[in-house]
This record gives structure tokens, C-alpha cells and sequence, in this order.
């Protein structure tokens, strides 16, 4: 058996053995290995680097005593630096694996999206997790920025995490048992270490000793940089850094203190980064400057085609996110049809397909070249070209030279009027293959996604490195460079396949080739494939999978592989004890496995896994059943210790959790929404059993983020939330409430189904909008860190489903949560409350035009929108209204006299004034529609008396009569009416719709 | 070429081949590897360890900006650590050496001895520093005790210094060269960070910071100890150690301060190594106990020998320090002798020889048997024995059972005059090999040395372990057995021959056989072979070796080898410029080379080093040239800097170095020195140029230790400051005064050979003394950091040998010291000058003791040794007087008028009441002897005219007349006699030893 001492050995020759220096684990004590200077720092700059070295990495928060199975103070990572990118650092990594004894073929081994970001040292790269049959083996990332400064060139980093790895190899299911080295497991050798330093960084670490330790360290750094001496300042920096986890371990790190270490930890960070940079600049980089590939040459012959050919175009990258696989297809579907029409080529259809290591657009029919054309070319004008004489000027004579063309063929030229002289020369159309090489270069670089990236390419920037570019025309190739890219017919399969490059003859033949090689490349097809394999194996044990319901989970499945190998792995039955959220939570989101349920719905001890490529499916079911049943063994462990805390003491832990710097801890938070529920509760005059359950539920509120489960798998507060509740001998109701308080999560997600779940679901989301936006921490466009759309969202969704609750306005929400923020010294100043409430507004304006409601229509309610409920019922009436001609004739009469009556008209007047016939016709019917009711359908009944006499008030009254008091009357009479009508919804935005409909 | 990190990759995998696990270094910083956990606290215990770790070692004092070829701040260390002892340790290093691709056939490797000590864990062990051709590469200690807790079993912790073995290897003379991985140089991987943290521990780091940071650490650990956590507890142990190396570095610790932390480190250190096993018990030992190799089974038979034969027996050790060799060989002898004499066995001559590796004895003529003898047992009482009627009782037979004999065989016996029972045993010899076999048993058991250890014996101690035992008796192996080890034929020769264990036919070819194997074992005749050698080597450079001057080191070379191999080196002649003492200190002290000199005496570019073995003498010659040329290079370096610098600037530096916290800087001790010893001058009243010299050589006194030299090689104080001042332009008389002030440097050293000189030497002794006992800082039993006893010692040893210095008495000389520390505010009290007083005649005492003189004399002129040359002169005249029969009269004469006198009796009297003759008589002689001189000689003169006149008041006159009148007279006369004898001597210290001569 391979100990983990020879794995680090293995890890180390293997390394060394491809150009990396060895150093030692830094001395003293960093939470990852990316702290060690010969990451963090050595990242910087032009110089080149690659090192391996294995770093114990310290985290105090991890600290279990030694008893949790998989979570440790001390972990042992192997950490790689590959500086710059060799441009394969996949497939050195995955051999390396090889080097561990890991049979790659066998095993489903493939790279996740998982970024990565230090917010404290001012680092960010993008990257994987490495899976091995499901389990995160390493971390590999593209370093982008560190210290604040961006990398150039970008170095890749490979963080092995070696305990991980060892219980995988060895099969064994705690950490403690893990074969060390012949005849001593890793419990023998670090055991009493665990519990040792656990006991320090939880219990026992002198809280006002390590704060001034803090302070020590802080100040030495800030002198050291001082100095100019990055290397000292960054030790101290380390100290910080762990001095404060120490802190943050022991629970002793408010909020204000938090966001004041982090502030100063990243500006020490970033500084000292910039030193380093600095001071080996001063230093003249001795390790030399590293070395990018060069670019590829530009193409200089185009091959020809006849006839009309298919064009196919592949884009090879490393793992993209599953997000961006479907987007990047389309996108590149769009910019081909796009620069493609920008030419003369003729063309056929085109076709996108992706999958996550490649994109692939298909053009057919493309013609063998373009069509001739002309090109005119404006000289000067006309009077300038010619003397009086009629004679070319100097001025024509040198355009005709520069156009290479005699003074004889020039001839005139219109523009707009003005008279030119002008050539018109041939514009011969370009072979197929030049044309689509500009083309299919500009789509390459011109590649975007959500988030962009460097690697070992001077100018490109994507998702992921793309690494291999196919642009076959026929048989032809097309000559398409791009940086350091140059297209050819070679594309790659599997990275185990025996041979993992191979040769395209014909671009007809490339979907058929690659699934000769195992790869579907057309996502439909993928998709199809896994429903139908998983449904399969569900069948197999009696089960059926809710393909609707994870249809999300299967979009990203179908990104994630290029070869769906559906496997059934089964679990002890035993976990099906606990609450099922619990399970499918941890099935879906950690590991995109899909749930199986017997008819009736309920789990079944099954899951389907989707590996990628030709596996050995015995080997990959064994490791995907044993990383589940790991993770269902933690989840156990903390059900059954939650279950043995009381939901008080779960509560109290939110005193230790940080909200927000200004805005207090969880625990103040929690203390706001239970009030604010309350007087939510008051405002529609809650009583009885709701009354009863909302206040003991307002008590408990958010207990459950206090829940070990909850700390560990966010997404179940609320669903543990009831389930504790229940079990502590809560209410069901009581449960409820807590359950629906944090919903919905998102669009889509149902609301709240009980009453005092809704206030305190709004009195949450309240809260949230109301200190955000009162401190100025409002959303921008690219960020959204409290997730405040979200919230804004929420509050719409509950307000739209509770019409009980209508009374309910946002001013009204908000005030409230603003009173209770006030009284905690925080003025939420007005001016911010209209602000959310407008914010507000936008995100129910939006919900209804995704609804695909008639935006006239939306526009003219969403005054009433700080009732969504008020809004949705008059928008409902409004709809149907639509169509009615009474109704059109009422709406076109009241558009009329607001367009009439001047802005700020008082809706009063003198009716002795109004004499005319038509004048006092109106005036009594206005008297008689008198207090008009507000709700839609009533007020047009109640309104369609005004049409008629309006219009022949219009038609036989000059409202602007010379006498000023009778103008003033009859302006009055009209702004009644426009008064009677506004606070219904707003007529003039439902515009000319109606009448057009006539 | 094989790189550092290569080296690093070898030994981890030699050593995990042979069963050591590998962990990491520890994550904070540690001096040595030592006192990462895996080797201070697993040697605790009885549970199995064995480990191999790379420790970057980090110790501030040793920054050096990176400039210095050999000297880091960090250091790389490879540690093993081998728990128990695996028997053969020194085996399993050598191969580890083949594994660094070492020759070790060509080389010389070498086990010097080189004990180690960790007074701050309370941590030592004895073992060797090893040498690869001069080159200290590797510490190997047996562990015998770690925080204060002996060890049981020991383990064998080897520690390489890899940076050395690389420099060697690579042959590369600056550790910035050592090619560190492929391409990549240690300076160009670490040189920034060397700089960096040399400027940090040297100049910038916060010294009151770091002195907050202390005790954090020190009360972290505190606490952690009372929560019974010695894993945290040891890291802020660490900590603190670190800190205060910091602190150290920048020259911040007063001694006091010093003192203060060690022991507090000590007391932490020694808690936490208790409470770890305590720990480790309650765990249950989780790796089990270790087991230490069984008994050897008894000897049960013995073979015969005929005739006479020889016994060779020979105790095989590991390399034993070479002050044991001869004392070992020695104690063997006389033990044998002493235990055979025990025996009835006949044998010749006793011999005995020691090498490092071996002790031998030859005992000749050994007889077959030992002659058979009688034995008588006594029984009971007679009286008991028989009844009334003569027949023997129930005791006597049952005696007589009990000896297996008949009633009738018992006889009489008397036994002062008390009658028994007894019967007579034959007691036949025993055969030479039972006889020996026991006796050389009890020799191994017994051996001893000034410091024993414990190795992989439950039984044994010595020096260094005891691994073979060679017992042949002609040809037959004499049945030994003592604890593990079994005697047998098989002896070991050198380590590293093809064949290193050999057999030995028969006890008389042992010696011929041992040089056929290249070994001498006759220490004599090594001996000669070194001096031929060396002495032809020195010829071939027309040079010459002192073998008079270097007897003691040629001694030690003598008892570092078993094959003396003598070699020629060279250096360049460039170094001749350095001073002569500071090239042959390094040679001698560091090196054990032997210098060449011209016939004048003068150094030659050439040493003579002795290796072990058939080495390849260019290989061994090439590494120890190198390892003089880096040494010498230092030097140089150091000589160059220091000349470029102003004696001034060099004693600015004594500001920085710190003496004792109270007594100030070593600034302020030169400064009291000077005027101390200016004080003194004014005592003898110096004048003319002695006085000019002085004053100028008081300004300047210690300034060289504040030189780079003397820092590197303190040994050169004085020294240096005779060289530097010279060639600053001072006179040779400064010069020689302050070469002088530093003399002697111990028992035995030359005093100052100039009045100045002698006085700042006394200056230096007397501040140093009055300082410490006014602080009370007085040395203890067993610790004397400041060597006070030497000071002492020194003092007396000046003011015996400068006669003309005797007007500084102890007394003002402390006092004039006192003064000078008085001025700076700290009042040394009377009572501590008197005790330093008494403490410096303790000292003469002890010296003339030393020299062999009579116990009473000594005691005779103690109350004089306040002027160590005025007893000196009185011992001399007792010498001479002693043996004259007047003295003797004298003597006896003045001892029993002392006798008489009552303590307190006035020397006074009224001469009219003296009225009898003899009492006239004798009044009359005192009046004539008048005001005697005090100087012995002169004393003995003038008072013999008091023998007579005494003799005949004793004989005549009655002390104790009844009237009071006539007593007092006659007391008093005595009296004034008692006085006029008491300056000269203590009479009384005499005793009779004197008169017993006669």
C-alpha cells in the first residue's frame, strides 16, 4: 500500500522531475499553501518559477478534537507553482496522478469550475476542482491577481489535498486511520497534535492575548514595509493572518473587528506584494524573465475549395464552467452569422454545438469564393478637380496616381448634393478560405464570458485557455491564426484515450469522428443520452427520477461531460433517517448526483452519477458511494449533535456570526426581523393563533444558521430551521413560520404559505433592503453581495400571494424596518427609503414583463405597486377591460382632460361659474360619480357616466375662456375629474394602445 | 551534478528505507530540528520512534546579510532521529553518506567528540560532531535527556548540516553557489530572503515589541501547561525562543535579562517534556513500547586451557572522546589488576593499550587453573553445638546437613576467643576461563568515565556505548557475558574496509593481526608514527614541526585515530599576513592541524593534518585545504573590515554588547576598568611612562571586542587588541597593556608582563568580582556564568607574580572596584566585599595546595594572603625556617603563649607588678625585641631572644596569681607578646607538624 509519506515522495520526484524546485513548508503557520512566499510572492512579476513543496496548512475554524473523519486543524497540502502556464498544465497534473498509482483510466476524474479568491491578500484566480470519482482531490487555478497586482504572466497553481487523496487510495473512511508510513497511521503519528491544537483554537487560546499579538504583528509588518523589506513584512502579515483565525476560531471576532483586520490585512497584503514586485525589479528579476510561446505566423496562402463545402470550426479549450459551455455556443453562433453577413460569401446554415472542453460551429454550404464586386472610391470634389479650363487639377491628378488608375477614369460622383470625382475599381471576391480566416480569427479573440481569464497567451482572454483551434473546409484547412494559435485538422478526445490527438480528414466527417471517440458534441444529444441512461438505472432498483424537477441539475450535467456514463451508486438506508433536503441537497449541489425516488416519490438509497468517458464503472461507483457516504456521515453527525442542542443555544451561536460591520451580528439582525414581524403583525392586525405562533417563531428566528447542518450546508436554513423546531417540540405552525420565513430563495421558489411565515419572510427582507440601502451599500450593476435584487424580489412575490396582508405597502414595510434599524443608532435617512422602495418597484415591474404582461399595461399600475397585491388585482381588472370600447372611450376621455388641465390645477371650482349646457351637464355628472371607488372595475362603472357629457364638453366648451374666472372654473371641473381618476392607475401610460385596437 | 533539493530527496528515501518516518518541519520557527516536536518530545517515553525531517533552522544571531560564504540565518538541517538506539548507528550514517554519493572509502570521515547541551529545554547528549576531511558535517548525539527527564531508552538523533555537505560536495565556496535544483542556485532561490531577514534580526525588528511578544509567549504557555496542553504549551516554548534570539541578535539582552529567560524557558521547557509523557502514559503509549535488544545468556561452560597462555581481551566502543582513551585504558588496568589479585589465578604482566574504538588488555602467562584451596564455614556456638553430654544438637546437625557433610566431620574453631562448630571445605581452582570470565565481566560493567552515557543497553554506561567484546585466552574464547553483549573471536577493524569484522585465531596474534588491518593499538607507537610523519611532511617544505609546543594537541591526535594518516596541506601565503595566533587557533583549536614553521619559528603556508585510514590522500587533502581556506577567509575577511575601522569606532561597539543588566553595557565596564586601574596606579603611585601608557590603555581597554575578529574567535581578545592597536599607531607599551590586561586566560596562563597591563588586569578582575557579589551574583556550587572563579584566580595569580604591586590589597582593590560602581549607583555592601575577599583567598589556598604545600603553612599565611606576594614571601621563609630546631623552639614557644592568653586579653600590662625574676627577665626581652618587623625572617631573628626567657616564665611563674593585679600584669605580658607575633603569621595554623619533625 502506497503510505502517505511515499505519496508526498512520489509527488516530489514526479515534480522535480519536470523542472520544479522543491522548497520547505513555510515556518509559520499559513492557512494554505498559496501563503508561502514561494506562491504568493513568487507569483509576481516577470520571473519565471516552478516549484513543489508540501505545506501542513493550518485553519483553527477546522479544528474538531480529531473526531470528525475528514476535517482537520493541520491538513497536508502538496502545492504546485507552474510559472508561466506550459501550456499543458492539465495533462502533467493528470499524470502525475499516474504517479500516485491512480489508474486515470479507470477512475472519473474531471476538472469542476471552482474559483478561487482571497479577499484578504487582494488574490483571485479561476480554475477547478479536481474530482476523482467525486471527490475534490486538488484545487488547480490559473493565478490572476495577487496582492492586488495583476499577474503577467499567469502562473498555474495545483494544491493537492493529500489526506483526501490517501483515504481515497487507501480506502479508508478517517482520517486517523490513514497508513502514514509502514506500520504508522496518521492517528498514531499526529493524534494527539489534532486534539491538542483543536483544544487551543477552540477552547482554550487566550482571546485578549492573541488580540494584542494581533496588534503586534500588525505594527511589525507596517514598519518592515517601512523599511522596504517585503520578506519580514510578509511573516508578519502570516501572523496576522492566523493570529485572527485563531481569534474567529475561539468566536471572539465581532463584526467591526472583523471588517477592520480584513481592511488592514489586505492593505499589509497588497503592499507587501507590491514591495516584492518593487524590490526584484531593484534586483534586476535573477531569475531572468520568463518566456511566453510566440505567436503563430500570420497565414499567407489560402487553400481553394469547389463546389460548396461545410465548414467546421472547433475551439478547444480546457474545462469551461457549465455555465458558460451554452452561452459561449450561442454567442459564437452569433458573432459567425454576424461577420459572416459583413461578407460576400454565400452560405448555408449555421450550427453551434458545445461541450466543456470544446465549441464547435458548423457553416454549410459555404461557396468557393465570394462574388466579384465594385468599389468606389471619392476623390475631391468636382471644383477642385477641375480648372476652369476643364483641366484636371494637381489635386485630382495625385487621388488618380494614389488609386493607381489613370486621370481618364475618373468620373463623378453625387454625394448628397455635392458633386465629387470618383474611381470605381473591381473588388474581386476572395477565395472562401481567406475569407473565413479573418473571420474565425476575430471570433477567437474576440471570446468573452462572465468572468475572463490569461493564461500562457500573450493577447487571448476567455472563460478557460483555449488550447487548440480545428478549421477544416471540406478537406481543406483554413489558415486561421490567432495569437499563439494556429489552426489545423488535429483535435483532441479524451485525455486517457490511447491516442488522445486525432486527425480530422473532412469536416463532414468531425461529429461522426469524435463519437467514434466517445464524445458527443451536440448537447441535445448528450442530454438525451443521460436522461435516458439514469432513467434506466433508476428503473433497474424501482425507482424514477424527477427529470422536470432537476432539470437544472441535468443542464449542468450535460456541461460537465463530453461522454455521459451514467452509473447507479446506492447508500446505506440508513441515512434515509435523515430529513430528505438534507440528502438531495447534498446529492445535488455538491455532488451533481441525481436523486431517486420510489412512485410515491419518496428517496430511495440510490443516485445516479454521471462520469466522463469509459471508466471502470465498479471503481467510480465505489469512490462516488464512499464520498457520499462521507458526506452523509458528516451531515449525520451534525443532525445528531444539533439534536442534542437546544434551540436557544443554537440561537445564541448568531452572536458569533457577522452580518454586517454597521448593521451588527446575525443575532441583531435576527432581534430586527422578529420586531419588525411584530409590527408588520399590528399594521394588519394579526391576532389569534397566528398572533400566538408569530411571536414564539419571531423568538427563534434564523436559530438555525446557528445549527452545525445549517453551518455547513447554507442552503438548508429554514429547512433545518423546521426541522429542529418540530423536533424540539415547537408548533407545527411555529416550524412553519420558520421554514417559510426564508422564502422564496429565488425566482420561482414558492412564497410562504402561512401568514406569520409571510411577515416574517418580509420583516427579513425588510430589514435587509432597509440597512443595506440606509448604509449606502446599495447594488451596484455587477455587484450584489447581500443578494438585494433577491430580497427585493422576495417582497414582491410574498406582498403578490398575500393579498390579506396588502396593507402592507413597502413604505409602510420599510418604515418599519428602518424604525428598528434607527434604534440601533443607525438613521436610515428617507431619501434611501424611496430609494429601495422605487428599487422595489422595478423588481415587480420586471416580474411582470417576464410575465410577458403588455408593458402599457404594466407601466399604468405601477403606482399602485407599493401594493403589489393592489397592483396585480387592478392590472387583472385592466386586462379584462382590454378589448371592452366602453372602457376605451372612458380611457381615451380621461387621457384627454389630463392632457388638458395644466400641472398642479387644483380639482376645485366655482360651479356658478360653469353656465354653458354642456358646462353643467358634466358638473352634474361629476357630482353624481361623486367619491369614486379606486378599484378598477368599480371605477369605470362607476366612471362611464363622465364619457359622454366629457365629450360634449369638449366638443362645445373653449376651456380657455378670456374670462379667467370662468377659465379657472371650467379647469377646475376638469381636474376633478382627472383627480377621480388618478389614484386608480396611471391613464396616460396605458397610451394609444387601446384606441389602436379600434 | 547532484543538487541540494537531490540531496534532501536521497537521505529522505534512505531513511525511510531503513523504517523513519517523514514529517514536516515545524510551523514555526526553530533553532535546530532538535526542537521540533517530532524529535524534543518523542525522545520521551518508552514508545518506538524513528524519523527523518528536513528543519530549516533559523538562529538571528548567525545573519549575515547573506554576505558571509558559510554563515546563514537559516540553515537547512536534515534530522534523524532513531529511538531506541538500532545498535549500529554509526553503520547506518556512513551508508547514508554512500547515499549522498560520498565515497567513503576516499574520504576521511571522522567521530569527534562534540557533546551537546540545551541548558534552555534542559536537553543533553554525548556523541560526536562528524568530519568529512576536516569538515563538520553532521552532529550525531545519543539523546540521554530531554527537558529535564532522562531518557530511557536513548535515542540516537543525527542531525546533517546540509549547506556544509552541499558546499563540499559541490566544491563550491560560498553557500549563494551550492547549486540548489536544477539550474537554480541557493542564492538566486533564497538570497533575497537571507538579506532580508539579516536585516531584520540585526537592525530592524522592534525591540520592545519583541519584549511584549516574550511574555505573551511565555504566560501562552504557562497557561497551556495548567490546561494540561503540552502541544500548544511547546509551540509558545518555541516561540519564546525564537523571541529571544531575536532579541539577542540586536544585542538587547543584559545578562541579567538573560539569565531571567533561560529560566524561564527551562522551567516551561521541563513542564512541558513532563507533562507530555505524562500525556503520552494516559494515552497508553499509542505506539507501543520499545524493546531493547535481550540479555546474552550466562556462560554455562568453560573451555581448558593447557599450560600457560595469553589472554587478549579487547572492549570495542564507539569513537570515545580522546581525553578517555588513555584514562580508560589506565582504569582497565589497574580494575584487572585489582581483580585478579582477588583471585588464585597465576598470570604475567598486565598490559594495556586503548585506540578511540577499542580498550585492549593483555594479560601474560595465564595459568590453566587456579591451585585448589580450602574453605572453612563456622557454625553454631560449641556451646550449642554439643548437649551436656557431648552429643551434637539439633543445630550442629543440622549445620553439618546443611554443608553436606557428617556430624563427625566438624571441628573446632576459635574466633576471638569465642568457640564454634565449622567444617572444612575443599575448594578446588577454578579454571582460568571461569575465573577470567567473571573478572572481565565485572571490567566492562564497571567501566566509568568523567561523563557516562546510556545507549541500547538496559545496563550498561560508559563514555560511548561498548558494542563488541573480544576475550581470547590463547586460543579459546573465554565465555564473557555482560548485559547484551557476548564476548567471542570477531573484532572490527576500520568502518569502511571491504572486510570490517575479522576473526582472531588466537589472543597472541591479536595485535599483528589489528596492523594488518591497518590498526595500531599501542598508543606509543602511533604516536611516533604521527611525529615521523609529520616531521617528514614538514621537512619535504623545508619546515618543522614543534612537537614540544603542540604535546598536548599531538596528544589528542593520538586518541583521534586508529591508522594515523598523516597529511600535507597547504594554504595560500597570502594568509601569512594575518597574525600568527589568530592562522594557528584556527588550526590547532578548530582543526586539530598541526602548524610548519621555518627555523626561525616562523608560520609556513603548510599544515600537517591527520586522517584516519588509507584515505585517497589528494581527496582528503583537497577537503581539509578547503575547509582552512573558508575559515581563513572569514578571518581574513574579519582582519581587513577590523583595519579598516578606528579603534574609537570599535569601542563605540561595546555600547551594543550587553554585560549584565544592572552593571550596564560592556561600554560601561571598560569605563570602569580604567579608572579603576588608574585608581590602583595612583595606589603605587605610577609614574612617568608606565602612567602615560596606562592612561592611554585604559581609554581604549576592551576595545577589541567590539572588532569582527573577536566577535568570530573570542579566544582572540587581547590578542587582537595588541594587533590593532599597534597598527593604529599606539605604542608597543599600549599595545602590550591591553594584550596584557586580558592575561591569564586561565590557570596556568602567563600573567601581564607589564606593570600597566597588570593593572587594567586587575582593574577588569576586581570590577567583575565586587560587580557580581554586589548584585549578588555570586557563583554557586555547580554554576559560575561569569567565571568568577577564574578572575579570582587571575588576581592572585598578578599579584604573586608582580611583588611590587603589594600595596593593592584584595581589600583596596574591591574597594577602589566599589567605588567605580558605587559612581554608577548601585552600592556594593561591605559584607559582599569581604565575602568576595574570602572567596579570592580561597583561591591562593587552593593554588598553593595544588602546588603540593603543606596544609598548615598554607594555613600559617592565609591572614596575610590580602597581599598575595606578601604570604607568598612569609610561605617561603616558613619553608626555609621549617626543619630548624629554633624555629621549631619559637614556634611552640609563641603557640603556647597564644594558648594561654584568653581571646580579648589586652597587650598591655604594668611592668612594676612584674617582680620574680623570670618575669623580669622575660619583660626585659620584650622590651628589647621592641617593635619586631613583620616579614618572617626578620620576625625569627629579633623574637628568638624570647625562646629562653618564655620557656623559663612557664617553667617558674604562675600564670594565674591570686591577686588580680599580679595576673593582669602577667597576661598582659604575654599578651604584648601573642600581638607582636600576630602580624607575621597564623601561629597557631602550625600545629605540631613542626615539632613532630623533630
Amino acid at each position: 500500500m502506497l503510505t502517505m509519506q511515499d505519496a508526498l515522495l512520489a509527488l516530489t520526484k514526479y515534480w522535480t522531475d519536470r523542472g520544479c524546485m522543491v522548497v520547505q513548508p513555510f515556518n509559520t503557520e499559513v492557512g494554505a499553501g498559496t501563503l508561502n512566499p514561494a506562491t504568493i510572492l513568487r507569483v509576481l512579476g516577470p520571473e519565471p518559477w516552478r516549484v513543489a513543496y508540501v505545506e501542513p496548512s493550518v485553519r483553527p475554524d477546522d479544528s474538531r478534537y480529531g473526531e470528525n473523519p475528514n476535517r482537520l486543524q493541520t491538513h497536508t497540502q502538496f502545492q504546485v507553482v507552474l510559472k508561466p502556464d506550459p501550456g499543458n498544465p492539465q495533462e502533467l497534473f493528470l499524470d502525475s496522478l499516474t504517479a500516485l498509482g491512480i489508474d486515470i483510466h479507470a477512475h472519473d476524474v474531471r476538472f469542476v469550475e471552482d474559483n478561487w479568491a482571497n479577499p484578504a491578500t487582494g488574490s483571485w484566480g479561476l480554475g477547478w476542482e479536481v474530482w476523482l470519482d467525486g471527490l475534490e482531490i486538488t484545487q488547480f487555478t490559473y493565478f490572476q491577481q495577487a496582492g492586488g497586482m495583476t499577474l503577467d504572466p499567469v502562473s498555474v497553481e495545483i494544491t493537492y489535498g493529500i489526506e483526501r487523496i490517501m483515504m481515497a487510495l487507501q480506502g479508508v473512511s478517517h482520517f486517523k486511520d490513514i497508513a502514514y508510513a509502514p506500520g504508522i497511521s496518521y492517528g498514531e503519528a499526529f493524534g494527539q497534535a489534532e486534539y491538542e491544537m483543536s483544544r487551543y483554537y477552540l477552547d482554550d487560546a487566550d482571546v485578549e492575548s492573541q488580540k494584542r499579538l494581533f496588534e503586534e504583528y500588525a505594527n511589525e509588518a507596517r514598519r518592515m514595509l517601512d523599511a522596504r523589506l517585503p520578506v519580514p513584512a510578509h511573516v508578519y502579515v502570516l501572523r496576522c493572518s492566523h493570529t485572527f483565525n485563531v481569534l474567529d476560531a475561539r468566536g471572539a471576532v465581532s463584526t467591526t473587528e472583523r471588517a477592520k483586520a480584513f481592511g488592514r490585512m489586505r492593505s499589509l497584503a497588497r503592499e507587501v506584494a507590491q514591495l516584492w514586485a518593487e524590490r526584484r525589479t531593484e534586483l534586476e528579476h535573477p531569475l531572468g524573465i520568463a518566456e511566453l510561446p510566440a505567436a503563430a505566423p500570420e497565414p499567407t496562402e489560402y487553400p481553394a475549395i469547389t463546389g460548396t463545402r461545410q465548414l467546421t470550426f472547433e475551439i478547444g479549450t480546457e474545462e469551461m464552467p457549465p455555465s458558460e459551455v451554452t452561452k459561449t455556443a450561442e454567442a459564437v453562433r452569433a458573432a459567425l452569422t454576424e461577420k459572416l453577413a459583413a461578407t460576400r460569401l454565400g452560405h448555408g446554415d449555421i450550427t453551434t454545438y458545445a461541450t466543456p472542453r470544446r465549441v464547435v460551429a458548423f457553416v454549410a454550404g459555404v461557396q468557393a469564393v465570394e462574388p466579384d464586386a465594385e468599389r468606389v472610391v471619392r476623390g475631391p470634389r468636382k471644383s477642385a478637380a477641375y480648372d476652369a479650363d476643364g483641366n484636371v487639377t494637381k489635386a485630382a491628378a495625385g487621388f488618380a496616381r494614389g488609386q493607381g488608375v489613370d486621370t481618364a477614369e475618373l468620373h463623378d460622383l453625387d454625394v448628397d448634393g455635392v458633386e465629387y470625382v470618383a474611381v470605381t475599381k473591381p473588388d474581386p471576391g476572395r477565395g472562401a478560405a481567406e475569407v473565413l480566416s479573418g473571420v474565425l480569427s476575430e471570433i477567437v479573440s474576440g471570446l468573452r464570458s462572465d468572468k475572463n481569464m490569461r493564461w500562457n497567451d500573450a493577447k487571448l482572454s476567455f472563460t478557460r485557455p483555449v488550447r487548440w483551434l480545428v478549421a477544416l473546409l471540406g478537406d481543406q484547412v483554413v489558415p486561421v491564426s490567432v495569437s499563439t494559435l494556429a489552426a489545423g485538422r488535429t483535435t483532441r478526445v479524451h485525455r486517457t484515450a490511447a491516442q488522445p490527438q486525432v486527425e480530422i480528414a473532412a469536416a463532414e466527417g468531425y461529429l461522426d469522428l469524435l463519437r467514434i471517440h466517445g464524445i458527443e458534441a451536440d448537447p441535445a444529444k448528450r442530454r438525451a443520452q443521460i436522461v435516458e441512461a439514469a432513467q434506466l438505472l433508476a428503473g433497474s432498483v424501482d425507482g424514477t427520477i424527477d427529470f422536470d424537477g432537476e432539470a437544472a441539475l441535468v443542464d449542468q450535467i450535460v456541461n460537465l461531460v463530453e461522454e455521459p456514463t451514467a452509473i447507479l451508486g446506492g447508500f446505506s438506508a440508513d441515512y434515509l433517517t435523515l430529513p430528505g433536503e438534507i440528502l438531495t441537497t447534498v446529492m445535488r449541489k455538491h455532488q451533481r448526483y441525481l436523486p431517486v425516488r420510489d412512485a410515491d416519490g419518496n428517496l430511495l438509497p440510490h443516485f445516479v452519477a454521471v462520469a466522463n468517458g469509459s471508466v471502470d464503472a465498479e471503481v467510480v461507483r465505489g469512490g462516488n458511494e464512499a464520498v457520499l457516504r462521507a458526506r452523509y456521515e458528516d451531515a449525520a453527525f451534525f443532525w445528531r449533535a444539533d439534536l442534542e442542542t437546544s434551540l436557544e443555544k443554537m440561537k445564541s451561536e448568531l452572536d458569533k456570526l457577522a452580518f454586517e460591520e454597521r448593521l451588527g451580528s446575525m443575532a441583531d439582525r435576527a432581534g430586527r426581523i422578529g420586531r419588525i414581524a411584530l409590527s408588520l403583525a399590528n399594521v394588519v392586525e394579526l391576532d389569534g393563533d397566528d398572533l400566538t405562533t408569530l411571536r414564539r417563531a419571531a423568538e427563534l428566528a434564523k436559530f438555525d444558521l446557528g445549527s452545525q447542518m445549517v453551518v455547513e450546508l447554507t442552503s438548508l436554513a429554514g429547512t433545518m430551521a423546521r426541522e429542529y423546531a418540530r423536533r424540539a417540540g415547537e408548533t407545527d405552525a411555529v416550524a412553519q413560520a420558520l421554514f417559510d420565513m426564508e422564502l422564496p430563495r429565488s425566482a420561482g421558489d414558492p412564497v410562504p404559505s402561512t401568514t406569520p411565515g409571510a411577515l416574517l419572510a418580509l420583516a427579513d427582507r425588510f430589514d435587509l433592503l432597509a440597512g443595506l440601502f440606509g448604509i449606502g451599500a446599495k447594488p451596484t450593476g455587477s455587484s450584489d453581495p447581500f443578494a438585494l435584487r433577491r430580497a427585493a424580489a422576495g417582497v414582491v412575490a410574498i406582498l403578490r400571494e398575500h393579498p390579506s396582508l396588502q396593507a402592507i405597502t413597502l413604505d409602510k414595510g420599510l418604515q418599519a424596518a428602518a424604525a428598528e434599524i434607527g434604534a440601533q443608532g443607525i438613521e436610515v435617512p428617507p431619501a434611501s427609503l424611496e430609494e429601495v422602495a422605487e428599487f422595489t418597484v422595478r423588481r415587480y415591474e420586471q416580474q411582470l414583463l417576464d410575465r410577458g404582461d403588455d408593458h402599457h399595461q404594466v407601466a399604468a399600475v405601477l403606482p399602485l405597486a407599493t401594493a403589489p397585491a393592489v397592483a396585480d388585482e387592478t392590472l387583472a381588472s385592466l386586462q379584462e377591460l382590454v378589448g371592452s370600447n366602453d372602457f376605451a372611450d372612458l380611457v381615451a376621455v380621461l387621457q384627454r382632460v389630463r392632457r388638458i388641465v395644466p400641472e398642479g390645477t387644483e380639482a376645485s371650482y366655482d360651479s356658478s361659474k360653469l353656465t354653458e349646457p354642456a358646462e353643467v351637464v358634466l358638473h352634474e355628472a361629476v357630482q353624481k360619480v361623486g367619491q369614486a371607488p379606486t378599484a378598477l372595475g368599480e371605477f369605470v362603472t362607476a366612471a362611464s357616466v363622465l364619457v359622454e357629457p366629457v365629450t360634449t364638453f369638449f366638443d362645445e366648451i373653449l376651456v380657455m375662456a378670456e374670462d379667467p374666472a370662468i377659465r379657472a372654473a371650467r379647469l377646475g371641473l376638469l381636474a376633478a375629474i382627472s383627480a377621480l381618476a388618478a389614484p386608480v392607475l396611471d391613464w396616460q401610460a396605458l397610451g394609444t394602445s387601446l384606441t389602436a385596437a379600434e
